[in-house]
């Protein structure tokens, strides 16, 4: 329970004005989730406490990775439960995460790092297939670990595994170009795609169906039983982002992982200063993770995906990046899935029923530990 | 207790060649000590698994990092326990370790990033403290933390906090001097000092006491005492490496974290093929170390530091970096410890009492979670 003290307010009031607040001195797992509560972590954590304006694309842009040096450069924790799941496991996830936060930038993957904490009595059987994964999923995305940290503790300090993957990226060969492209039709002052980088009328393209990864992990791990069909996403998509730079005209990506879709779209239209609005009908779905979500009152445009990218196109070229992103076999089931708008804020959606609803940004995490 | 299945031997075998091997299934802490078990593991899981002869300085290597187009690139989790001990915490282990990790391959080190894994309930005050550790230790080394990332898991799944730290670093400006120096007086194949890097007659200098970091550790968690004495030495040490770059002639530098002074000298006498000799009274030892490490039966030298480096320089130059070493408050005792010798392998050690003795790579760890 939260302990009432005299401090700055961290998290949310549930009490009146009236009262005194109580404020908590306890770190939350919403905290980690990607939504709201994270959002604040970060400013109080990270841009309070740490220099963050050194760089091309600085720490405090909190964007997919930091550009520096012409080294673009990014980290993740893959704390994924269970190690195991339908579509993959945490060697797949943790090559996959960091191949798509550098290949989102407009990098090329250049190398990975790997550094593992493990339990003491882990299964060596199950230890090389997991580094058979790695190594499988770094060569399909044609990158190398080459660095890395083994730490190994007691049983009692950690839960199974986690494994930390940084990345390092050069410059995509294809950015001028994709750049070029976009400055044909209006100005674009970046010379990098990211967050702060959407316009309006750009339209919005999702690479495939939304909430995969997810489901599967929640009902694998709970045992409802559509992890017979929904299998994780889990894929690393340099290539396909790769196809739609050489059309040009991108100009912003991201991989809507903790938060989804939901948080991804409204970080774009915060940092980017614009409105986006997406029909709902043309959202890929599966119809297994419909019923899911439904079923468990989960909001599908929430939950992690660590196999998608959300690609802001200039209208110009949308049909023609659409396209490319198609030509990939992660692709296949692309589709333009709403624009934006200049002028207004937040992310509106038009409904299956026609009506409209705000998206609103998570606050939390439907289901912790997918990635 | 190992359950006895026919695969091929990863552990030592305790029982006699007549009878059935029993042979590990499950990971040890042996194994993520810094020893022979940990060479074991890393051949095993890593070499065995991974492709790893892409770059400069490839995975294989083996070294303190990566090199691979031109950038520099590490990754250390610190899982040390507990999170704050005398002479630093967490946040002042991290950006320091890695930070050495690039500094001893001959690099100016440019960013790091900082992942972590974070129990539910942990302490705010706690992080904030840990945050400004992180920040004050990199801004003391002059490096930026620019990329991360929090995961929150539930309190069965961790102890405490986790820290991943990964850098980026580049060429030193002053490494074409000092490898320049070097090849005045011996052919040196290398563009980078390395573990492969040590030639006979190199003279080899620690830059000052060894084992502070680890008994302090100990003592700390256990209770002995020896902590109000004896504090941890976590420092980063890249000014310091590069006085010793000014100067030139430098063929090997190493920072002795796991598996100590034994551990790293073994190493380079393997990757160097070359004999190394060292004087038990020429090590930069406190007294209350010594009585500690006896007390307690731990060999000192098989204690991990976190800010100290051990040098190789032709002999030509060794006085002169010794000199530019002392120059830097934390290399205010550093001393010339012994040489190489081509020709014989091992690490021999003449003792207080004048007899001779083999240094032996340790194979575990005497002090567990100091790093």
């Amino acid at each position: 329970m939260p302990e009432p003290v005299s401090q700055k307010i961290l998290l949310p009031r549930t009490c009146s004005e009236h009262w005194t607040v109580p404020v908590m001195t306890k770190i939350t797992m919403a905290q980690g989730a990607g939504g709201e509560r994270m959002q604040e972590f970060i400013r109080e954590f990270v841009l309070n406490e740490l220099d963050h304006d050194f760089g091309e694309i600085p720490l405090g842009a909190l964007d997919d990775a930091a550009i520096v040096d012409g080294i673009v450069f990014t980290t993740d924790t893959y704390t994924v439960k269970p190690l195991f799941f339908p579509g993959g496991d945490i060697g797949r996830l943790a090559v996959a995460g960091t191949v798509n936060d550098l290949s989102v930038m407009g990098a090329t993957p250049v190398a990975l790092s790997c550094a593992m904490v493990i339990q003491e009595g882990f299964s060596t059987d199950e230890l090389h297939t997991i580094m058979r994964s790695l190594n499988s999923t770094a060569r399909s995305a044609g990158v190398r670990i080459v660095t890395g940290d083994t730490k190994v503790v007691e049983k009692a300090a950690i839960d199974g595994l986690f494994i930390n993957t940084s990345g390092i990226g050069r410059r995509s060969p294809h950015l001028d170009h994709n750049i070029a492209e976009i400055r044909k039709s209006r100005a674009f002052k970046w010379e990098w795609p990211n967050d702060s980088g959407v316009s309006d009328k750009d339209v919005i393209i999702a690479s495939g169906p939304i909430g995969n990864h997810g489901v599967a992990l929640l009902s694998f791990r709970e045992g409802y039983g559509f992890d017979t069909v929904v299998k994780s996403d889990a894929a690393p998509l340099n290539h396909m982002i790769a196809e739609a730079l050489k059309v040009g005209g991108v100009t912003s990506m991201k991989d809507p992982t903790r938060g989804g879709l939901a948080n991804l779209l409204n970080e774009w239209s915060e940092k980017s200063s614009v409105g986006i609005s997406v029909r709902e009908e043309a959202i890929p779905m599966d119809e297994a993770v419909i019923a899911a979500c439904e079923m468990l009152g989960i909001d599908p445009f929430e939950i992690g995906n660590e196999g998608k990218v959300i690609m802001a196109v200039v209208p110009e070229k949308a049909e023609e990046v659409l396209k490319a992103v198609r030509s990939v076999p992660e692709g296949a089931r692309a589709s333009i899935i709403g624009e934006a708008t200049a002028g207004v804020r937040g992310v509106l959606m038009e409904t299956h029923t026609g009506g409209k609803r705000v998206m609103e940004p998570p606050v939390g995490d439907p289901v912790p530990r997918i990635c």
